[in-house]
C-alpha cells in the first residue's frame, strides 16, 4: 500500500460566493495533488509540464462532491495512479476533511508526443505509477 | 428544438503552461454558459447564486476532452438541461470551436433549501428547463 | 478621441466567499479588455502571447477599488494605452458598472526578446498605441 | 523583528500560455501570505472573510515584478502588515524564490461594518499587525 497524500489549505480564492469551494476548483485542487506525486518521484514539473516533448493531457475528468469546502479548512487528497492502455493512465482521488470523505475524482490522461500522436508511456511514468498505486 | 447556446473568447488566464486551456477551465466555461441560459430567461443571478433561499450545489461533474483551446480562439457552448428526480436536474453542454467538436460535458445540481435538505425543483427551474431543453 | 471600451458580464466563479468580485480577479478583467483591444487592430492573440519572439511581460501593475461587483453585473473597461520610453508602454483602465466608478487599474508592460532582453516596441505595437490612444 | 513567511510551490493552473505564473495570480499568492499570517495569530479564516460583521476589503494594490516564477518553483513570501488610519491598514509583501527577488507588492485594506461604514480596526486585528509588523 502506497498512497500519496497531499494536503492542503484552502484558501478565499477558491470560495465563491456561495461561500464554499466553488466545483470546477475542487479538480483544481486534485490536479495539485498529482503534481505533488510527480515531484515526490523526483520528476521535474517545469520539464513535465513544459508542452514541449511527451505531455499527458487529460481526456477525461469525473467529480463527486458529497460535502461543501470552506475558506481555511484543511483538505486531504489521496491519489491513486494506475495505467489504462499502453498510452493511457487515470488518477483516482478521494478528497477528506477531518475524516469525513468531501469528493472523490478521476482524470485519465492520454500520453502524447510533440506532433500530438499517441506514444507508450514513458520509465519515469511506469515508475511513478509503480510507486504510488495502491 | 430549443437549445441555448453561448459563445467566448478564450483568454491568456485561462491557458497554462501548455499553450492550451487548463482543464478545469473548461467546466468554468461550461458553468458560464449555464449562468447565460439562467439570466436568458430572466432569472436574476445575484439572487439565484448568493447561497441565501434555494441552492443548486454542482453533486456530479464530468468532461470529455477532443481537442485543445487556445488563446484568441471562440468556442461555442450548446447546453441543454433536463430534469432528473424530483429535487435534481442535468445540464448537457458540447462545444465547438470553428465547427468541430472540442469536448463535451455534465453538471449534475441537487436543489437545497438554506438547511441544506433536498426540495423540489420551484417553477423557475421548471421553467427554464421547459424553454432550454432539446 | 478612440479610447477602447470592453464589456464583460460577472461570471460566479469570479466572485469569492464575501460575495463580491474577488480583488485580483478585477485585474484579471483588465487584462482581458487589453486582449480585446489587441485583437481589435488585427493582433493575433495565440501568436501575440505564445512566449516566442517578442514578449511583453507585465513589470507594474495597480489597482483601485471603489464599488464591489457582483455576479451577474456589467462592467465597462474603458482602456488607453500610452508609450512610456522606447521599450515600456502602459495602459490605463477605468471600470465603471451602470456609469458609476467601480475603480481604475494600470498595467506596465516591457518588450522583451526572446533571449529576454529589452527591446524597442515594433510597428505593430506602436500602431495599436497610436490608434487606441485618448 | 516579527515578520511573517510564507512558503509554496507554483502550481501548474498558476502558469499561463507564456510558461510563467500570470501576473494577477501573483497577488493571489500575496493574499494567501495574508491568510496564512491572520491564521498564525489565531484568527478564524471562515468567519473572517464570510462577508458576515466587520470586513476588510483591499481598496488599493500594486505590485512590481523582478523576475518570473514558472512550475514547481518554490516562492517564499514575506509579509508585513501596518496600520494607515484608524479604519485602514496596509500589507508589504517581498517575494524571493532561491533568496533571489522576485517581486514586491502591496495590499491597503479598509475595515468597514455591515453597513459599509468604515470602523476602527478592531482588537484582533490590531493585535495581528502589532505581532507581525517588523
Amino acid at each position: 500500500m502506497s498512497e500519496f497524500s497531499y494536503s492542503r489549505t484552502i484558501r478565499f480564492h477558491e470560495t465563491d460566493g456561495a461561500g464554499v469551494v466553488y466545483f470546477a476548483n475542487v479538480l483544481v485542487l486534485c490536479h495539485e495533488a498529482y503534481e505533488a506525486s510527480l515531484a515526490f518521484v523526483g520528476i521535474d514539473l517545469q520539464r513535465f509540464f513544459d508542452g514541449q516533448g511527451l505531455a499527458y493531457p487529460i481526456v477525461h475528468a469525473s467529480i463527486d462532491f458529497r460535502r461543501p469546502l470552506r475558506c481555511g479548512q484543511e483538505v486531504l487528497i489521496d491519489l491513486a495512479p494506475h495505467q489504462q492502455q499502453e498510452s493511457h493512465f487515470e488518477v483516482q482521488y478521494h478528497l477528506t476533511h477531518d475524516a469525513r470523505t468531501v469528493g472523490s475524482a478521476l482524470t485519465r490522461h492520454v500520453c502524447i508526443d510533440a506532433q500530438r500522436q499517441r506514444s507508450p508511456l514513458p520509465p519515469e511514468i511506469l515508475g511513478w505509477i509503480q510507486r504510488l498505486r495502491a
